[in-house]
């Protein structure tokens, strides 16, 4: 094999066999391959696409390129989830639990948040002495023990992906269904669970803009996932608006409580009602109807709240604050926002409200950034409310004193809001279930 | 400007400014511009090409990049031609001349053969004495004492094209019409002449392989020199075949004297007078015909020849050699090679010829490897002839004693040839004059 050559065949339209994608995965993680070489293919990827075996291929040998999560010490059924991000996300702490409530078993390895965007891992911590990093035997113990664990990653999962990404990230490469489902993938078919359910978000807050690009990459992620031998569903839902009121860690956290404890917001609860619900479907548990009604009557019972604190509990977190809430360490300083102006909120972009989030420390502009885990927004209107002028719209949580930076995360989170002066269209929170 | 941002927008078919292409070569010459950007900008390039404004301006920033030869000292309209490359292409040797003596200027940087094809210095230095290193004034000199003056590059022209051809190599990024274009002209532009004849071949031999290619290469490059205040003109012309008879260095020193003396192959002959002709017309010497007959009276009355002997003596060359050939130094082994079979000569590989010479000793396969002066391969049949099975196709020359190596040459050559019970029809030497 010549790397030139296959540079030279994807440009011209031809196909990779996966021996050849397999080499050069291989090689480029040995630094055999160099990157200038690895840049040219991924942009002739770029233009070119990848048919669904070259894709397959792919995501299997940069799955294989590291770490693979053995769960054959886990009984019963292994589901996993994946949402391409967004701000306000706080999902995983609520489908978990429900989906253990209901049996199945959720061995689950999520990230950190960078830039706008939220991570689980970052909002587990925020619940004292929870513990991220723990054993590989400790972990698959407590998934049998509870049904379900939400870790940090441990060792390399699919390093290959890693490398790739960040040249990606260097050369304009980023943007490619293709690589980006590949890139996800790689990770999920290294994780190892039975049953996957994408959440792909779509609008001004997520990656992928337009509703037909969100189905696109479902439809990709769910042909290499069942090439896989997975089981595969997926939900494109809205992320023109943040996910429930809460924006930051410990706030995500609490309405994630609520929520549980049939309290939280409606959008938040509908959505992983239908992403539990998919899950339990994918295992086999009955229809969509008797599966959404299981969901349901996991979170009606108590059941999934009390999953959570078992969760918590064998993290080694606290799980008083969790049963109550109002323990959580409070920022130092919460701060109104206003309506600029009478009228019916039309548009939140989500991207902007993430960043204000950022700015009062709830989140890191860069990797070596520490988190303000009190820190965040609380967003009092929502898309389509009326407000008049100078109503609250939204209060900033901060220990910033600083009082410019803390202006300047206003002027950002007030430029989020757009008004009108009729009352929009609701748009639905789910545009497609695949 | 952020190259991140220029590889989007060139990937999105959006164009680049002049300037930002001025900081990208700059860039790239420094450093600054690591090699995997670079190359994704390349490829995009190759995908979605430039715009006439860019690719002026990406020539430009590439002739500017180093050394550009001042050729303001000298009188009279100052001309130079370019050939994309072939095998047996000794027209430089034919065409100076011939222009010299018609009252043009030739300062012409002429490189040296790689691979399957020869090279204008090569050729030049098979001149005892020849001097191809000189300095500056000298050169300029020369050329206003005897209007001619052929050299190798001296000094560094157009260095940012070196450094982007050696990657385009490494990337399968060199067969884009638009980077072919302003990589030649690039290093045109920075040796000055104010009139350029661009000799485009096209055929098996040649890099562009249809009719179409090359059109569109001389298209291309003949809008940069424009652009760039040039007068610019081409010949498309065949390289099924390999021009006239000799293939190898002295051999072909030989012939373009034979033809200088109106003794050499006919179709060698006819291209030269053509590309000379066009120079003239370019330079204001009359129109086609007018400029044709000049070329040709130019050969007839000896004058070319003389302006030849002129530029040898000048750099110190063996004008004796060239008065007379049969002092060239032989080849110690003259090897016949015999048809096949009977019938036509359908086909002649030029590429098979030129490789066939290179083992032979006439070429280089890397870039340190020495040249033997006077081995080469000299082709008794050509395209249309008949021949007898066990008759006489061509004669290598060597003073390789290694039978192996001499047997695969021999192959080499042979499988370069394709027979046909009928005559072939002729194919023009010249499909088309821009």
């Amino acid at each position: 094999m010549r790397m030139y050559d296959l540079i030279e065949r994807k440009k011209r339209g031809q196909r990779l066999e996966g021996e050849e994608i397999r080499q050069i995965i291989e090689g480029y993680c040995k630094k055999e391959i160099p990157d200038y070489q690895m840049s040219a293919l991924l942009m002739a990827i770029w233009f070119n696409g990848m048919d669904e075996k070259e894709l397959t291929d792919l995501t299997y040998a940069m799955a294989e390129s590291g770490d693979t999560l053995d769960l054959s010490g886990i009984e019963g059924k292994k589901v996993d989830k994946h949402s391409t991000g967004g701000v306000g996300d706080k999902t995983t702490l609520i489908v978990a639990p429900i989906a253990a409530a209901c049996g199945l078993k959720v061995a689950k390895m999520s990230g950190r948040g960078l830039g706008h965007t939220g991570g689980t891992i970052d909002k587990l911590e925020s619940i004292p002495g929870y513990r991220t990093t723990i054993p590989r035997e400790e972990f698959i113990r407590n998934v049998n023990v509870s049904g379900l664990s939400v870790i940090g990653q441990s060792g390399e999962l699919a390093p290959a992906d890693k490398l790739i990404y960040a040249l990606r990230d260097a050369t304009a490469t980023v943007d490619s269904i293709p690589l980006i489902a590949s890139s996800i993938m790689s990770k999920k078919l290294a994780a190892g669970a039975d049953c996957i359910v994408l959440d792909v978000k779509t609008g001004s807050g997520a990656f992928m803009k337009t509703e037909e690009e969100a189905f696109e990459l479902a439809r990709t992620m769910i042909k290499i996932g069942e090439n896989a031998g997975r089981k595969m569903a997926a939900l494109i839902t809205d992320m023109d608006t943040p996910l429930g009121r809460a924006v930051g860690n410990s706030l995500e956290v609490i309405e994630a409580v609520e929520v549980l404890k049939g309290e939280g917001p409606q959008d938040l609860l509908e959505i992983c009602l239908e992403l539990s619900a998919k899950m339990l479907e994918l295992a086999g548990l009955g229809d969509e109807e008797e599966c959404r009604a299981k969901a349901r009557e996991a979170v009606g019972s108590g059941k999934a709240f009390e999953k959570l604190v078992e969760m918590v509990s064998l993290q080694g977190g606290d799980t008083e604050v969790i049963k109550n809430t109002q323990l959580f360490k409070k920022a130092e300083y919460v701060y109104p926002v206003y309506a600029g102006k009478d009228g019916y909120i039309l548009k939140m972009d989500a991207e902007k409200i993430g960043e204000a989030a950022m700015m009062l420390g709830a989140g890191r502009k860069t990797k070596e950034d520490k988190i303000d885990m009190s820190a965040g927004i609380i967003l009092a209107g929502k898309t389509g409310d009326k407000v008049a002028e100078g109503e609250e719209i939204a209060y900033m949580y901060t220990n910033i004193t600083d009082p410019d930076i803390v202006s300047d995360a206003e002027k950002c989170l007030r430029s989020a809001y757009i008004y009108a002066d009729e009352k929009p269209e609701k748009k639905p929170l789910i545009y497609k279930k695949i």
